[in-house]
């Protein structure tokens, strides 16, 4: 019995021993059912290790222990990276991370996640919720026999931590930075050798040298991560992840078995995490921002027009061989761009309009 | 005995008897209680009944009855403005609202509404759940017996429906206007005479010349309210109501008698709406505003900067009045402030910084 499948027969066997002792309590009439978790983030990692905890704690409590969740950071059962393959294959009921770590498997999970030149937070919950976009996850998870819900955001991420300054698009040319998803295919499009790493293990190749850049989250998420000891310049906004939206992808044959109350149970906690992550990144942000300058003379930079518009034109080739895939590539493409376009055009007009005046009139600047 | 306390004393007889009847089926050990929620908005309202009814509607799926939801909308039970009393008295478990309404009984509760030159979606989440905001809110509630949750938000609202052209601040005095609020305060600082009508009885007002002008949500809300049949000039970007919240408020009471779980699931599904509503809007805004121009001739307008500027002046004046009411009023007026400029900046470099360079390179415009 290798370790994967004892743990999986232990978590089986607790649950009916549970269910077996428990028949006699009028308090707790409703069987046990074991739900392992295992994530893409480090334990404990400010913001997103954390949020995946909170989510991971309250499915059980809420459930009252009809689900009981053991958690799984990663590499305390499967690397990062293994994590869906790990819930696909049933032998742990649920992971959390980002969907564009598997855009391998199948070019339409990285709009799940997020592409280059897509959508904020509040566009991507719109798309995703009321734009057909949960409808078309759906299709895609279904082959593989998951269930995907949207269960965090880290909102407009930073462009990315480089050790010069890039002016032009010849600088970013042999450049090795970490950039996973599309993102890294656009960067790969100006030059730029793409590497994918989980977060655990950017600071080392970072500081050795085996990477020259990376970006990472935003300015909360990084601090903690210390580039600042090997790269100044930081840059702002990242075309690469406006919005990443993170993920519960849960093994379907196992959520079938599950009670309506106790599936509306985790819809809702993941979609509480969507908000609250979102939430507490967006307030910390600023926070973390100054600190970095103040403390750590980290250099705060605005990618120019010249290279936004090279993203823009490497963004839109990047598109072309992804909906060459297949068909659903193609739908999915086709449903994000119409959502790109008519509810961007609405926060153009409400969220941007609307700060753009207050800001300036109570002289709110960057 | 009178309706209320009939219904009442109905609901704690059905809910009892329900426990009793119970107590030998061992799939349902827990007992029942009666949760009664009066709305502000009307029965199958769009956007905001829908969203309301909603909510009520899974409290009871997910606690698999052992909360028993009974729903009203504004005017089956109570009026809409005397929800909070219906609440705070113990007559209801529940109201769904916007708490400005309640600003006559402390000004306080506009900031967990909405205030003008206040915040957007993402800003208000964050200060909430993650800047002090919860807190404050809970300091205030608790002073009328109340526990209160964040349910839904309408996002940055239109600037309203006028009969003329507002080119100049001078063109605003003199007319009466439907707009709640703060936002009422600050336009009556330059002329206006504000009124605050519940939705249901805006329609007749406007057309029959009793008020001249209206402000409401959207155009997804507003489309339905017909109010194009009265004044054709729809102005952006709203200033009073950047990101109207809704909330939840809940009988202390009667929530310290619940479980834990039952209160998580509660504050779970206030959460997941919060989000839902505001997706909803986001999602539909575009297509409405589209319909409102094509198929009614509805002219869109935005208030150019000198009006933007005195609405700023305005505001300013109305917080000074604020601030001077209580020292709750004043630090929870202290705590928006400090919301408003650090995640506001870090908005503008992140949500803002980014989708200008997105729609610039996209084409994206109004």
């Amino acid at each position: 019995m290798d370790r994967r499948s004892f743990l999986k027969n232990a978590g089986l066997g607790a649950g009916a021993a549970a269910a077996a002792t428990t028949l006699a309590a009028p308090a707790i009439a409703q069987s046990t059912t074991e739900m392992v978790i295992v994530s893409t983030w480090p334990r404990d990692f400010p913001g997103l290790g954390t949020s995946a905890q909170r989510l991971a704690r309250r499915i059980g409590e809420l459930t009252e222990g009809r689900i009981n969740v053991q958690y799984f950071a990663a590499g305390e059962r499967v690397g990062a990276f293994d994590s869906f393959d790990e819930v696909a294959s049933g032998n742990a009921q649920a992971y959390i991370g980002v969907d564009y770590y598997w855009k391998g498997k199948h070019p339409a999970w990285a709009y799940f996640g997020a592409v280059p030149f897509g959508l904020t937070y509040p566009e991507m919950d719109a798309w995703i919720k009321f734009g057909g976009g949960q409808e078309l996850w759906d299709e895609l998870a279904d082959d593989y026999g998951l269930k995907n819900f949207a269960a965090g955001n880290t909102g407009v991420q930073m462009g990315g931590w480089f050790n010069k300054e890039i002016e032009t698009v010849d600088d970013l040319k042999g450049l090795k930075m970490r950039i996973p998803g599309l993102g890294g295919d656009v960067m790969a499009k100006l030059g730029v050798s793409p590497v994918s790493l989980p977060g655990g293990q950017i600071y080392e190749n970072l500081v050795s040298g085996a990477v020259d850049a990376t970006e990472w989250v935003g300015p909360y998420n990084d601090y903690f991560m210390k580039f600042y000891e090997a790269a100044k310049y930081y840059y702002y906004p990242g075309m690469h992840e406006p919005g990443s939206q993170l993920s519960m992808g849960i093994n379907k044959s196992w959520w079938s078995t599950l009670s309506p109350a106790d599936q509306g149970i985790i819809e809702a906690l993941c979609m509480m995490e969507n908000s609250m992550q979102m939430a507490e990144t967006n307030a910390k942000n600023g926070e973390y921002l100054d600190r970095l300058i103040n403390e750590h003379g980290v250099e705060l930079r605005r990618f120019n027009e010249e290279i936004y518009d090279a993203f823009g034109e490497a963004s839109e080739e990047v598109f072309e061989e992804t909906i060459q895939h297949s068909d659903l590539a193609a739908r999915v493409h086709e449903s994000f761009v119409k959502a790109r376009s008519e509810i961007g055009r609405w926060m153009l007009l409400a969220d941007t309009g609307y700060t753009t005046q207050r800001n300036r009139v109570l002289g709110i600047e960057v």
